[in-house]
């Protein structure tokens, strides 16, 4: 299955008022890499025009070691499970050494337009790639 | 011209490393005024299905004293300018007798389909119910 | 065990190009209704001055029902366990009638000075006011 | 004076419901590629036990075109003014040959410890390094 490594600074904006990163950001980092890999297949999540979208249904993370300013992260994403409708990752965030974090995430692949969204199959062009 | 107070706490993912409140925050405690003094009025700006929008053209911002995490703040807006295409806000953010900052910004009314936006004539049942 | 409900609406700035809330703001409402219930219970998460914290260790959503700008929703917040070193939480977050989004989080007592952060047993005035 | 050019990519967490890049975050481009400048002077804005910080003492945006998602960006910064006790930016956001923003920042060196924050001069490493 695909995966990717992404390589990314930590912005002041990230931080709180406990000095380190704050949790809400893991889940921007996990979504950061997981489109750039993505790209790094020719896809796009979100095309423009595009009528089918893949909102989350599911989001776990564990938090291992605290993050800080202008500390520098990788994130390798990982296609864990590719399902007829849907597309389980999983993440592992580091620095250096340290693990940072460790997540998962499901999307389903969904029909935008017209409303409401709809549960469709994910189109072959897009499971071959991401394969 | 209409105005609107409108009260907030700051949450802790507003605050930075350097234990105060993101001064890009401070734009989005603006316009969460801006929306409520909008539906006080009775309207919306992005109701479903629109297809005119708001969009920002200029905004600026005066910081007098940083907040922190639980700092109840008050923000006084005001519509300064109604134009035919767009609407100039100030604002004021308080905390207490303490200024806090204020910014002023400006909206365009624009036709959001079909693509590409085009600035309109700012619909009259809007100008009414903002005057 | 201690359970707060918490109102908010949601804000533009959560909204993303797909048209509903951006995954990463339900983590958000979760700590603001977490954090409201500790200031209903006469303690704050983080009171000026304060040397010990609580990082999260773990956290997770399943997300039912999308949200847009303006929707009006109820965070439910309980304390489900009362460890001597963590507190778990679960939350359910509500529109009306329907179930949007479910989840947990874990949380550790720290010391947060001097560095580094070290686990310390939750402080009995304020494990009392929780349960 | 000193200048520097920043490429970004914008991510969907960044996107609203109108489809494009919230306006709040022009103010987060521009930071983040201040901070680089400051990287690639061989300083950081915030260094690990610093005891002096730059906070923002006014800050103004013009939006002259819409960002989307994935688009690919190019933020020039420049230190227009090193004030004694201050520093004055200037930033233009383009995209391609089409200009999306101009700002400018105004940041004030402090003494955060002992609290309450103080107006400082601006060391002279760190103004030489600017210049």
């Amino acid at each position: 299955m695909t995966e990717f490594r992404y390589k990314r600074i930590v912005q002041f904006a990230e931080t709180d008022a406990a000095g380190i990163v704050h949790f809400s950001w893991y889940l921007r980092y996990m979504e950061e890499a997981e489109h750039a890999m993505w790209r790094s297949a020719g896809l796009s999540v979100a095309p423009a025009g595009s009528t089918i979208g893949f909102p989350r249904v599911a989001a776990s993370v564990e938090f291992h070691a605290p993050l800080r300013f202008e500390d520098e992260i990788e994130t390798l994403v990982r296609v864990e499970t590719l399902g007829r409708r849907s597309i389980k990752y999983s993440y592992t965030i580091t620095r250096g050494d340290t693990k940072i974090a460790t997540g998962t995430m499901t999307a389903v692949c969904v029909r935008t337009h017209p409303a409401p969204m709809q549960a469709i199959d994910l189109p072959e062009e897009i499971a071959s790639k991401l394969r």
